[in-house]
């Protein structure tokens, strides 16, 4: 298999776009990619999207945006794994470039959640969950986490205030994001004060849902040096990519405190890599519910088990810290279009590896990691990536 | 690239399983294929469906149906391209295997669509479609091919009569087929007095809705040696794979009478394979609705552009003719369970290839092409399956 380098990025501010359809969203994030990698066509378009069906009643979003922004005939497909839409559309786009079956590729991820009614947008999200056992049990997707969060706090002992600096650290960094959703720092007393959601899990403890779309241009490596953004930004490549699964249903398994696909597919990738966690700089997690941060600091090898919030508590998690986390915002603050932000999620490691991270910039920063998680835990994409 | 081989298919009937969930649907085909193929597990699972976030408030399909098979861990992912999405699954699974990324892999296509009121199914496929400027004007799938063959009529002087025979064929083929929906033969005076759906549309041109569930089994060529069935049934290869699009709303085709994505999957499958239409022995194509059929067969090069329904008139389309076409009963009559009818009929050209057609079986066939159509031509792929 070939190497695979993001040549282009583009994403939309994550906002409430009334004004702006699917495809329009789609569309500046995918004109935005083109135009950063200076090409005006691709072989193929990925599409990563959870809930155009149910909120958008559209389907074949790899046609519909293909057509939209005018790339005629090329193949353009959809890829969903419920919020791991992101993160496993990139993943085909990878493995189409990497394979040679197409030499470009552009993988986009977009989602359309605030024109439905919040009723509506919660039961499509709990489509996430297994509807049978765990939707149609009443189990909305933060009662799922609100039991995990729960369950975790009673086996390691921690109190729900040692979750504040995750969220606390996102939305200081999603203060100097222009496409965050909420940008704007929280303090650790309206942490403590935030509406319970679904105990343990407040508001502040919950990533936004908003709308819109991320997306990235890929070629193979050795075209790299025929682009245009190669004279302006290091070559970036990615060296790992692994997608991994657990039971769908969070009652299924034997610990439901640590995700084993989290850990399969970032073990995955870093064989790939030949890196361990020591040699990441930083890691683009899935801080859907600020319980994620600490079981997937744990399952990717940055924290003993049961130790995760200790990061947090200790301020490894920021800019300066060991491993800085949603060095963006994250899905937290950030927001969390929940088919874009595995997107979302490249884009920013791309714009740390580049120096384009503004405030948020780490010094120095050469090797970035991402992971996309779908369901509670059940699909679990990772993606590691670094400057030449 | 590696070649790669189908070394095991599976199949439901197609039919109300109203005593049968998404998952059970979708775990029998799997089984089946494992079984077929002697082999106990595999490195990925693909799932091609279009519907299950709007019918069955289920998302992340890759991902529940690895989980109730028991295939814990690997990786697993659901792919969407409207009624295309089984043989744009199909297509994903098959790269992932010759490019390497993995060993083996599952693909299967899912619908369950007869558990939702018939205006809710309608809208659902509605969403194949473009929202804002198809489904918006009140135009239902069936009515967008109504369009389209009053115009192709009009233009190349077919009767309604005319296109008869491609019922007529894919009834009889499916009368011998014990997982067709509707086993019955019709006659051309059925055909005529059936109940009109969107002039000129009859409920005889048009495929019906089901619940099913198809599954292939994938290994590189290299490996067909160790398996089980290469006791039993030549070697399955495919060589050809291509997809290709098109506008999604017809209205934005120069011509709506000709499937400009069919021609060029169509083509690109043809160079990769080193053949010509001339050297096909069948054709699984996408009979939607009767018109599709001509269309097809004049995209790929069977018959000349607004000739198509000649080749049904001449009866070159049934087993003994030049071309045979939905030769286990097709969308018209084996059923239409929108994302699984791609992988029915990859499962079909095996079962032809392998002298498993039964009563339907064409003597002395070699090579089968199956093409599998999103939207109203908007997402085609094709892809030739020949023995060694």
């Amino acid at each position: 298999m070939r190497k695979v380098a993001v040549i282009g990025i583009g994403q939309t501010p994550v906002s409430e776009h009334w004004d702006k359809s699917l495809k329009e969203l789609a569309g500046e994030a995918v004109f935005a990619a083109m135009l950063d990698a200076g090409r005006n066509t691709a072989d193929g378009l990925f599409v990563g999207n959870m809930m155009s069906g149910s909120l958008n009643r559209q389907g074949n979003l790899g046609t519909l945006i293909s057509d939209w922004v005018g790339l005629h005939k090329i193949e353009a497909v959809k890829i969903e794994a419920a919020c791991g839409s992101g993160g496993s559309a990139f993943r085909s786009g990878l493995i189409a470039v990497a394979s040679g079956e197409m030499d470009s590729a552009i993988v986009v991820g977009v989602e359309k959640m605030t024109d439905a009614k919040p009723a509506e947008t919660t039961a499509a999200l709990a489509a996430a969950a297994d509807a049978d056992w765990e939707a149609a049990q009443g189990l909305s997707f933060v009662a799922i986490n609100a039991l995990v969060m729960r369950r975790y706090m009673h086996e390691y002992g921690w109190r729900h205030t040692d979750f504040a600096l995750f969220s606390i650290a996102a939305h200081a960094n999603a203060a100097n994001n222009p496409n965050a959703r909420l940008q704007f720092a929280i303090t650790e007393a309206d942490y403590q004060k935030a509406r319970m959601v679904a105990e343990p899990i407040n508001l502040l403890d919950a990533s936004p849902i908003g709308d819109g779309a991320a997306a990235v241009f890929l070629v193979p490596l050795d075209n790299l040096n025929t682009t245009i953004s190669r004279r302006v930004y290091p070559g970036i490549t990615v060296v790992g990519s692994a997608s991994a699964t657990d039971s769908i249903a969070v009652h299924d398994r034997k610990d439901p405190t640590w995700l084993s696909a989290a850990e399969l597919s970032a073990k995955k990738a870093y064989s790939q890599a030949g890196l361990s966690p020591a040699e990441i700089d930083f890691f683009e997690l899935h801080d859907a519910f600020s319980i994620m941060s600490a079981l997937s600091l744990e399952a990717c090898g940055f924290a003993d088990r049961g130790s995760g919030p200790r990061l947090g508590c200790d301020g490894e998690i920021f800019r300066n810290g060991r491993i800085p986390i949603a060095t963006m915002g994250g899905l937290k603050a950030r927001g969390h279009p929940v088919g874009a932000t595995g997107i979302y999620q490249i884009v920013e490691v791309v714009q740390q590896l580049r120096g384009q991270a503004g405030a948020n910039q780490i010094e120095g920063t050469r090797i970035g990691m991402a992971q996309n998680i779908g369901g509670s835990g059940a699909t679990i994409v990772t993606h590691i990536l670094r400057t030449e």
